[in-house]
């Protein structure tokens, strides 16, 4: 349910919980202009037999879309877990100004882990990063997801 | 005009002809399936005006609706330049067979070049690298585009 008291990282988190319930990996991803929610996405991987359909790949395209630019320069991304190295790829070509993410992802991040993409000279345009903000949710959501699997 | 003699990677810089030609980066990509051509795809940033539309994005998600899968592990990528950091990752994501790419990209590519990220602890899938077929058509196409635009 929609509260209007809710944040962007809430609403990523209640994207990932959706996903969650679809059978797919619970991740979501918000996209802000200037205070004002752009595009909202969830993992997609399952129901697009798609790899590369990631909460973060789908909403900076949704977020293009919507603005008809291929440069979201203004905008920052919310997102439930550490981006990987491909969306850490896509989030520099957008040129997203700020991302915010939950949960760190120690196997397959790029950020604050593994090729660490933001810091290297072949990155050709930095967000700046904000870590932690509803860390402990998209914890809860993605172990009780992978445990009810095994 | 294509004949049947034509390589996969011959095919990959005629679509990165035709790319420069619509004003895009002279970039194209074809996924193969046991010999068989599955995707063509180009560069298409400014056409579609979004920033994560490379020629290899387009044609590994052409590859998976076609075979309704999202595992591409029999197939081989023919890519005209090095893959950056985001292409890298979706090779990796997609489970790519063989990746075979013309020219490097020192200064975005991400396999040779950049993060490497094919040889990284953080990346799950490994493609079979090969390099520099075609390099010296696709450097022509590229550099005969930006010297246009200076």
């Amino acid at each position: 349910m929609k509260n209007f008291a809710d944040t962007p990282m809430d609403i990523a988190i209640n994207a990932a919980k959706e996903a969650s319930e679809a059978g797919e990996v619970p991740v979501g991803a918000v996209i802000t202009l200037s205070g004002e929610i752009i595009a909202v996405a969830a993992n997609a991987m399952r129901k697009n037999a798609d790899a590369t359909a990631h909460a973060e790949m789908a909403a900076i395209r949704m977020a293009m879309k919507k603005l008809r630019s291929e440069r979201l320069e203004n905008c920052d991304l919310y997102v439930t877990l550490e981006p990987c190295t491909m969306c850490a790829g896509a989030i520099s070509h957008a040129r997203i100004r700020r991302l915010y993410f939950a949960a760190p992802d120690i196997k397959a991040g790029a950020v604050e882990n593994g090729v660490r993409f933001f810091e290297q000279a072949s990155c050709h345009h930095r967000p700046e990063v904000i870590a932690g903000i509803g860390e402990e949710k998209s914890r809860v959501l993605l172990n009780e997801f992978f445990s009810s699997r095994r």
